[in-house]
């Protein structure tokens, strides 16, 4: 399979069309950014480890019922995926509050959820991809009722298997990003990526605010040491997926 | 009856006790202040204005089976009201994209919803008076379900009316701000007031998206002729009651 003209450049990936127009490669960036994108760095390996590990949660995903677009990993840092059209959504399940959470809602951070929060934000960089309510989000038809019903019902079945993931992983699932796509059945898929780029993670054996922290926000709030920690997450992903 | 302590000063209006416990009364301010209180400013004659506009809307609707707080107006610029405790809540309908859905959303301003938008704020000004998802809400226990879905009931009903009301006036109504209290016998009642300050109203005559605007927007973007286009809304009001 030849890979051909670039579709798409996003912050983390680039996304390239193949010649079988129902194939995408994505390839994965080391470059991140954050607050929408006025901060902007590189991690070292970022994007071998996120290829990695969404691919290993991607295939955990889909013998759990979760259709989604991952194929095959042909190289450390690319993923084969099915061709797509994605949903301008950015869907947030919180367990835990933090980040816009907590700011918009003076929520503490570190607070038990009663039950997880499904969130709506629209994907659109030039507004800032801001929070949205059901109706607005009908009212600019970004999808339907049934494909926000059915976004809810599958982020709702993520996160159960998710946090049970996490949990072998020694560490506390407390907040995560999806996207879904359509394909040219009209299908829904969840696309994107899982990482610690999409994902807050905390490790289970710190109780320190800042120790814990094992994903972007260490690089969001200058925490430093962020190689190492998404080297241990995926250290972590790869012991639970060897041993189940 | 004699006024006692100052229970409340908001941005616009005085809220004191009286000796009836279930009496408040209200005092209507000429202050203006916008975005968040960021703008400071004065409307002369706004205080007698808005009181005597809310007045009428209030006995209005009274007789159109909206339950809200008024009881009596002993002076132009105060009002007697039902004692309730605020749901802190900011309940804004839209009718036409403008202000802040316009910002968040991308929509142009001006364009006709396709149905009424229902939307609640948190209102909060430490937090800037964020949009809140119905589950934001709900997470926050700022109101139950059931006032939740009464309160969009109302609101819904209150823009039925205001929408003729106002067209009666020569004025469409773009949006509006309505906040609810619950008396000491739990009723949720329509509180708080009904004037240019509270509502988008662009006058039929005028096409000119500058010209044709009479509240506050007048002042929040520095048009100018602010007095004379509160003026106009109460002439016109007036004349609409007398002939009701």
């Amino acid at each position: 399979m030849s890979v051909n003209t670039k579709l798409y450049e996003g912050k983390a990936k680039i996304i390239y069309r193949t010649d079988n127009p129902e194939v995408f490669l994505a390839d994965f960036k080391d470059d991140a950014t954050a607050f929408n994108a006025q901060k902007r760095g590189s991690i070292q390996g970022k994007g071998i480890i996120n290829c990695t590990i969404s691919s290993k949660l991607f295939q955990q995903l889909a013998a759990h019922g979760i259709p989604n677009h991952f194929i095959d990993s042909p190289a450390p840092h690319q993923m084969l995926v099915k061709a797509v059209k994605i949903v301008p959504l950015e869907v947030v399940v919180r367990n835990i509050a933090a980040g816009s959470l907590c700011q918009q809602t003076g929520l503490p951070l570190g607070q038990i959820l009663s039950k997880p929060l499904v969130e709506f934000y629209y994907k659109n960089d030039q507004l800032g991809d801001p929070l949205l309510t059901r109706d607005r989000l009908l009212l600019l038809e970004l999808a339907t009722e049934e494909q926000v019903d059915r976004i809810t019902h599958l982020a709702l079945q993520i996160n159960d298997f998710l946090k049970t993931f996490w949990q072998e992983c020694g560490i506390t699932l407390v907040d995560f990003k999806l996207e879904f796509g359509v394909d040219s059945q009209q299908q829904l898929l969840l696309a994107d990526e899982i990482s610690p780029d999409t994902c807050r993670l905390w490790d289970n054996s710190e109780t320190d605010p800042n120790r814990r922290v094992m994903d972007k926000d260490r690089f969001r709030r200058d925490l430093g040491n962020i190689e190492n920690a998404y080297q241990e997450v995926l250290q972590r992903v790869l012991t639970v997926v060897e041993k189940n």
